[in-house]
């Protein structure tokens, strides 16, 4: 059974996360949020606040998979480049987007918040992107092609992903099982592998971790197809001397 | 100033973070050591344990910057596949290394842990490379050219770390002043971009956050020239209407 979920990238974009200033707290939500509704995600990139980087992970990665989310440059200040970049990766014209200004206008007018140069750079959006509803802060994100654009602030970018998700084919999800092995990994090494060659269809990861006393083992099986991550789950049990209990 | 400082990139490898199920807690580390010895951090991929993904990856960073920093995929199982990647990326032989049998065995025989086929698959490694110590469950890293190859758990990898940075070539660190702007980022956008304009060998970031009652800036000098961030720094809180106090 050949997997055909679609497939993802996530892009990160901020010299914060890369000086260590600011810990991500992005891709794991990315990455728990695609899995629920079957996507993909393949890979992930954390690049700085430069043009030429950002267009450049954009093109290969647009190229590569189905999806492509990014998180951060997005806000009013001038290392917020991430709109002139996707712009400039797909060759597209930028400008302010009327459709953002006349958002923006009555949130901001509400709040008392002077609509000034620097705060109208975030209606920039390239031409003939669809925008991305921000009901914390009005400022949209956008969709150009199979690239949707979100902010950077966890609380923005997650109101983001329910617009986003909305929108990404939903696919079967990713079934699974965990064992936990209570034993370290070297002695699982090999039954793991004998039941990952009967299976192709179903994907055996092998996770060591310490438990506060000592190093142990997580297994955990991935499959599309129930009946077929039932038996390597049942087999890998056995062979590891932990049948599941009747 | 030119930025002289040398650069780097982490490679993170495993599908448990691509899928969301651990969540990332090596690539915050990396950042803030390389910070703290004056290496730049330019960019991070996370990529699945497969091995054209990984090849692919160690290739395409270890050409672009001085060095690579890899985690995950060298303990015993069969998705540990790093070794075997990063020796196919430079196109080196690889097989058991006696020098890490000889670390591993002792260590083993002290703890009653069988030394079986799938615990020695640990003991690959790339032709030529030099070990990296692991004083936490002896398996070692290794270095092939400018590639740093380190466990992914996490107490593992930072042990690795400390033996790392030693041969990381030191540099200036990076010095920097953070302004606590207390207003939204459109306020502060015109005067950062003036003063980031006037001096361009200091890098000023703008991060808005949330502060539990509404959204404020913080803006990060970063400079490898003291006498530079003062200027810049004074020069901006000046502009924003917040001179230090004398």
């Amino acid at each position: 059974m050949p997997d055909a979920a679609p497939t993802a990238a996530a892009l990160i974009i901020g010299d914060e996360i890369l000086s260590g200033r600011t810990k991500d707290k992005n891709i794991g939500f990315i990455a728990d949020t695609l899995t629920d509704i079957g996507v993909d995600l393949m890979e992930v990139r954390i690049v700085a606040d430069i043009e030429e980087a950002i267009v450049e992970a954009v093109q290969a990665l647009s190229e590569r998979y189905d999806f492509v989310l990014t998180s951060g440059g997005i806000g009013p200040t001038h290392d917020d480049i991430t709109a002139d970049a996707v712009a400039r990766a797909f060759g597209l014209p930028i400008g302010i987007d009327q459709r953002a200004v006349d958002v923006l206008l009555p949130y901001w007018a509400n709040r008392g918040i002077e609509p000034n140069e620097a705060r109208l750079r975030m209606a920039r959006i390239p031409q003939g992107a669809t925008l991305i509803e921000n009901r914390v802060s009005a400022a949209p994100g956008f969709r150009v092609k199979n690239v949707f654009v979100m902010a950077g602030v966890p609380a923005i970018m997650q109101a983001m992903m329910d617009e986003v998700v909305k929108e990404l084919r939903a696919a079967q999800p990713v079934l699974s099982e965990t064992i936990e092995a209570h034993r370290g990994e070297g002695d699982i090494a090999a039954p793991a592998a004998a039941v990952q060659a009967a299976h192709p269809e179903v994907r055996i990861g092998s996770y060591p971790y310490h438990d506060g006393t000592r190093f142990t083992t997580r297994l955990v099986l991935r499959s599309r197809d129930a009946a077929a991550l039932a038996a390597a789950t049942a087999e890998l049990r056995s062979a590891i001397g932990m049948p599941a209990t009747a």
